[in-house]
């Protein structure tokens, strides 16, 4: 069925159907793909668990490796919300952004095919831009306002931070990226952020509070 | 003739005769790619004009990309040299940094052959570290060991800052990488090394001196 007869259709009906068994190919990926490894599953392997036809694969996805985009963008986004929980009622800025940057970095690290994903995509930096979002922006900015926060222009602080995560997420991938690294990192922004070494030294060690229970969401 | 047969002959004189061939293929890539764009060229023509035989581009080089490496390397010795010249009377370590990190910038931002392998290239990170090396490690050490500098990690330090520039590189290569980037790039850095966000906005705005006439090496 081509996309033109689809759109000839009523949308609602189709569309849910399309939407369903995209939805089954998802859960069926990461449940292969972290039981055996990315490299080992084969797409006949996701549409039979699926129950879906070679085609319909195709009709949604271009290669394996788009099949994992919406996978890990589902897992970035559900991790945004659990971080604006926690840090709902953080005052300062600095302690924030500490936060939300560690508990990224040791999602990635404690996530094997996130990792590998970051490792191999040609795009590293727009999947973390994608992950981190709008709200890394806002954290940012919240500081500024406050007077935090140097006010630096984010056509270069943007791409300079989310190469400089790319940058050791892939230089750590072989060896793992371990709570020495990630603290680092934090250490790293803070400074880049204009708040004192003694003090962003400080922020990026002190215990990271750990996330409240997120709900299960299916994909 | 196979590389068994090269190495029974007797060294010198086979060697000396492979490396001029070598050289005169650089030569040749060199020109052609900075006349014609790098996409254009084909590596017949590059073997017609430096005179040598298909073959004989191969025992050298697996792809027209691994020509530039050679190319872009000599440059980037070159240009550490020129700084290494042109900061060897210099007593702040944080004003070395500043001028060496711009003055690389610059350069490759002035070179479209350079800016476009940076983009295309898939260990960025890997060619910076390449066109930097020593040197930058042991400027970083020198502001270290003056109390200039944080002390930071070099396992951590490393590949967050050539993450950082390969990032900026690339995210400005549709755009151009122009002067207030290449400052802010500077600034980030002294931030990151612990220096005072005022000296480090001065330290990355002020002129840059200009590098002294580089000697005219063949590659």
């Amino acid at each position: 069925m081509s996309l033109m007869e689809v759109e000839q259709r009523p949308a609602s009906r189709v569309e849910r159907k399309r939407m369903e068994a995209r939805a089954r190919i998802l859960e069926a990926a990461e449940h292969l793909m972290r039981a055996n490894g990315f490299e080992a599953v084969k797409i006949q392997e996701i549409t039979d668990t699926a129950d879906v036809g070679h085609g319909t694969f195709y009709t949604h996805f271009k290669t394996k490796m788009d099949v994992l985009v919406p996978i890990l963008r589902t897992k970035a986004h559900r991790l945004t919300e659990r971080l604006d929980d926690l840090t709902g009622d953080m005052k300062d800025p600095a302690e924030i952004v500490s936060v939300c940057v560690r508990h990224l970095l040791t999602a990635i690290a404690n996530d094997p095919l996130w990792s590998w994903f970051l490792f191999k995509s040609d795009l590293p930096m727009e999947q973390i831009r994608e992950a981190t979002g709008e709200s890394a922006k806002r954290d940012i900015q919240m500081g500024v306002d406050a007077g935090r926060f140097i006010a630096h222009d984010g056509a270069t602080l943007e791409p300079f931070l989310l190469g400089a995560l790319a940058g050791v997420i892939r230089d750590k991938f072989e060896t793992g990226l371990d709570q020495q690294t990630i603290d680092h990192c934090a250490h790293l922004l803070l400074l880049i952020l204009g708040v004192q070494n003694e003090e962003a030294l400080t922020l990026s060690r002190n215990a990271l509070p750990p996330l409240l229970p997120g709900e299960q969401v299916s994909l």
